[in-house]
C-alpha cells in the first residue's frame, strides 16, 4: 500500500490520492449492449434463449424457474445456512420495517389541507449476479424491502444455473417470479418484457459492466425502466487512531479488496505507527486468503493517508465520499455528526463491514464512486413513490384566492387565474 | 375535444387514447447540447459569455448578479405581489418543514444498533426559465426546500435579463448566488463549474428541450451532476361525475392547456351529459384567454373518455398516471385509496390545480410522462441524502458472528469471514 502524508501534498496531489479509476463503459460495451437490448425487443423469448446459449452456454427449455424447481432447491440447502439466512432476514426485516413512512397531513392555512401519501412501485426486477459466489445476501437486501413496501410483482433474474441458496432465499423472501437469465439480456427482458416475462417498473441490483451499461441504457429510454442507482466499484475508507487494532483494520481493508481488483481501499490515520502496523498486517493476512490474487491487485492500488488529526481525517473522508466508512477510534460516535458523505458507517472495533454486508439489518446496496454526495443508501423508500394531495374548503379557497390570482397575473397565466375566479365568483353568487 | 367510449375501444385503442407524444430529443438537439457542454467545459466563462450573446442576444459584463442589483429589483416589485409571494412562501414552508425526517434508531438484535441519518446535499443549482412569463413560483418551490434541508450553497440561474420578481423571490427564499445564464450553457456551468461559478452537486428545475437534454446529459456523466427527475410535457386528468360543475372542470382543463401546445389534457367521466357540457364550456372559455392559440392546440389533441363508473375511471387514471389528477365527484376522498399513480391529487370542487401550482403548500415539481409509476413529487428528501450507521457491542458481534461467517462461506468470501473471526478470536482470547 502506498503511504502519503496529506499535508505534504499539493491540492492537486491530494485530489489525485483520492481519485477513482475511470469506469466509462467503452464504445465496445455500449454497442454490444445496445444490440442485445434491440434483439430482445424485436425477438422476445427467442432472442433470450439464443443469447443465453451464446453467453452462458446453456440451452434453456423454460426461462421461468418452476415452483417445483424452487422447492427442490430448498432441499439442497443445509440447515446451518438456512438458520443464518433466517437470522439475517429477521434483522434486515426489522430495520426496513422501521422505515415505513408516517402519513403527512398538514393544514397549511385554515381550509387548506395538504398531504403526502406513499404507494408501492407496482413491479420490481431484482438482478442477482451468478458466477462462483452466489450472492444470497443480495436476494435478501432487495426482496425484503420490496415485500414490505407492498410491490405487487417481485421478479428475480439470475444467470443459469441458479444456485440452490439463491432459490431458497428467493422463496423465503417472497419473490413472486424467478427467471434463468443473466447479462444485458436479463435487463432487456425486465425493462421491455417478452412473451414469458411481463415488463417491470424498476430494476435493482449489482452486475458486471454489461449489466451496468444495460441498466443505464434502459433507464434513459422512455418505455424502459427506472433503476436503483448508478454503479461503480466497491470502496471502503477506514479512519483509525492510535487505539485501533491494526489486525482488525487490515482485515476490514482486505474484506473490501477481495471483491474485485478494482476495489478501492483507503486508510486515513493521524498515527504513523498505525499506518506501518496496518500495512504489515495486510501483507501477512493477504497470504491466507483464497482470493489472494484479486485482493493483492486491489491493495496494490490502494493508499494509506497520514493526516494530522481526526478532524482532518473526517474532512478527507468527506472529500472522498466512501461507500463504506469504518471508524475505529477511541470515540467513534463523536465523529459521526461531521460525516457528510458516506454510504454506510461502521462505528467502533466490533462493527466490521461484513456485518452490514449480511446481517446487521442495514442495506448493503449503497452508492459508490462518489455518488454518496447526492444518492442515498437503498431503503424502503426506493420501492415506493410518494405523491401529494390537497383539499380546500370553499372558505379555504376564498382566503387563498387573492394570493393565487396575483401570482398567476405575474406569470401571465390567465387560465390559471380563471380556474380560481370562476369558483370564487360562483361562491359570491351564492352569498 | 375528441370523445371516446372506453368500453367500446379495443385494448390497443384504449392504450392509443392514453398515449403521449414522443419526446425524444432529436439528433440535432442532442448534438447541439453536446457541443455547448463541451465548449463550457473547455473555455469556461468565455464560452458562457459568447453563448449568451449568441442565444440570448445579451452581452454580459458580469455573469453573477450582484447583491445591489438584487436589492434594486426588490424595489420594483409591487406590494400586492410581495404579499402574495409571502403567503405562498409561508404555506410552502409549512408543508415542506413538516417533511423533516425523523431519525431512525433500531436495535435489530441485542447489541446490534442500526440507524439511518440524513444530510443535506451540499450545493444545489436551480434553473428558472425566462421568457414572457417569469416563473416566480418555481423559485419558491425549489429554494424553500433547499433552505429547509440545509444545503450550503443554493445557486439560481435564469436567462438574462432576469425579471425583478425572480430576483425578489430568490432573495426572500435565501438563494445564495444568482447568475444570468440560460439554456444548455447554464446547465453546463452548474454541472462542471467555471471560473465564476463553482460546480453544484444536483440540478433542479424545468426548461425547454435544450435544457432538458442538457440535464439528461450531465446526469449521465460521472463528473457532472445529479438531476431532480426526467421531464416531459405537463398533464392533467380530471375525474368528474354528474355532480361536478362543468364550468369548473373546463377551467381546470384549460389551465393545463395554456402551459403549451404539447400539454396533455384528459377528462374521464361516467356521465354523457357531463362530457358534453364540459366540451361546450371549454370552447366558450377558450375564447377569453390571452394564450388562446396555445391552449386551443393542446385542447385539439386532448380527449374525453366516457367510462361506465367511477371505479373504472380510477383504473383509467391509474393506467395513464397523470402528473395532476383532479377529482370532482360527490365523495372525492372515497377514491383516494385506489389512486396508485399520480404526481399530485386535487380533491373536490374547491381545489383547482392552480392552488397547487402556487400556494397550497405542495410542490409543483412533479413527475410527468408516466414517470409517476416510479418517481415521487419533489419533496424535502430530494435536497438531502440518507445513509445508514451500525454500531455493535462485543457481545452483539459475538451473537451475530455465526450468521455472518456462515453466509460469507456460502458466498465464498474468505476475507469477509476473517474480518469477523479475527475479532471473535480476540474476544475469546480475553475471556
Amino acid at each position: 500500500m502506498r503511504t502519503v502524508y496529506w499535508d505534504q501534498l499539493s491540492a492537486r496531489d491530494q485530489t489525485e490520492a483520492l481519485s477513482r479509476p475511470a469506469i466509462n463503459a467503452g464504445d465496445q460495451i455500449h454497442d454490444a449492449v445496445e444490440q442485445v437490448l434491440s434483439k430482445v425487443r424485436r425477438h422476445g423469448d427467442q432472442a433470450l434463449k439464443q443469447l443465453t446459449e451464446n453467453f452462458d452456454g446453456v440451452k434453456l427449455d423454460s426461462i421461468k424457474v418452476s415452483a417445483a424447481e424452487i422447492n427442490a432447491a430448498a432441499e439442497q440447502v443445509d440447515e446451518s445456512l438456512k438458520q443464518a439466512i433466517q437470522q439475517a432476514c429477521d434483522n434486515i426485516h426489522a430495520f426496513h420495517e422501521a422505515q415505513r413512512p408516517t402519513a403527512l397531513d398538514v393544514e397549511t392555512q385554515p381550509g387548506v389541507r395538504c398531504e403526502m401519501v406513499s404507494r408501492p412501485i407496482e413491479s420490481v426486477g431484482l438482478y442477482i449476479p451468478g458466477g462462483t459466489a452466489p450472492l444470497v445476501s443480495t436476494v435478501m437486501m432487495l426482496a425484503i424491502p420490496a415485500k414490505i413496501a407492498g410491490c405487487r410483482r417481485t421478479v428475480l433474474v439470475s444467470p443459469p444455473s441458479i444456485a440452490p441458496e439463491i432459490l431458497y432465499a428467493a422463496k423465503l423472501c417472497g419473490v413472486d417470479e424467478v427467471y434463468s437469465l443473466g447479462g444485458a439480456q436479463a435487463i432487456a427482458a425486465l425493462a421491455y418484457g417478452t412473451e414469458s416475462i411481463a415488463k417491470v417498473d424498476k430494476i435493482f441490483g449489482p452486475g458486471n459492466s454489461y449489466v451496468t451499461e444495460a441498466k443505464r441504457q434502459v433507464s434513459q429510454s422512455h418505455d424502459g425502466a427506472a433503476i436503483d442507482m448508478p454503479a461503480g466499484p466497491s470502496e471502503v475508507l477506514v479512519i483509525a487512531d492510535e487505539e485501533a487494532n491494526p489486525d482488525f483494520v487490515a482485515a476490514d481493508l482486505l474484506s473490501q479488496a477481495e471483491h474485485g481488483a478494482d476495489s478501492q481501499v483507503v486508510l486515513v490515520t493521524p498515527c504513523d505507527a498505525m499506518a506501518a502496523a496496518v500495512s504489515a498486517a495486510v501483507q501477512q493476512q493477504l497470504a491466507e486468503l483464497s482470493r489472494e490474487d484479486t485482493a493483492a491487485k486491489a491493495i496494490a492500488n490502494s493508499v494509506i493517508i497520514i493526516c494530522h488529526d481526526l478532524t482532518q481525517a473526517v474532512a478527507i473522508s468527506n472529500q472522498y465520499g466512501p461507500e463504506h466508512l469504518i471508524i475505529q477510534t477511541r470515540e467513534p460516535r463523536a465523529l459521526l455528526n461531521d460525516i457528510q458523505h458516506a454510504g454506510s458507517v461502521f462505528l467502533g472495533d466490533w462493527s466490521p463491514e461484513s456485518v452490514g454486508d449480511y446481517a446487521s439489518g442495514t442495506n448493503h446496496v449503497l452508492p459508490t464512486y462518489g455518488y454518496v454526495r447526492t444518492y442515498s443508501s437503498l431503503s424502503l423508500s426506493d420501492f415506493s413513490k410518494r405523491f401529494t394531495v390537497q383539499e380546500l374548503t370553499a372558505d379555504g379557497l376564498s382566503q387563498l384566492a387573492p394570493c393565487v390570482t396575483r401570482i398567476a397575473d405575474a406569470e401571465g397565466l390567465d387560465a390559471h387565474k380563471r380556474a380560481v375566479t370562476i369558483r370564487t365568483e360562483f361562491l359570491e353568487g351564492l352569498s
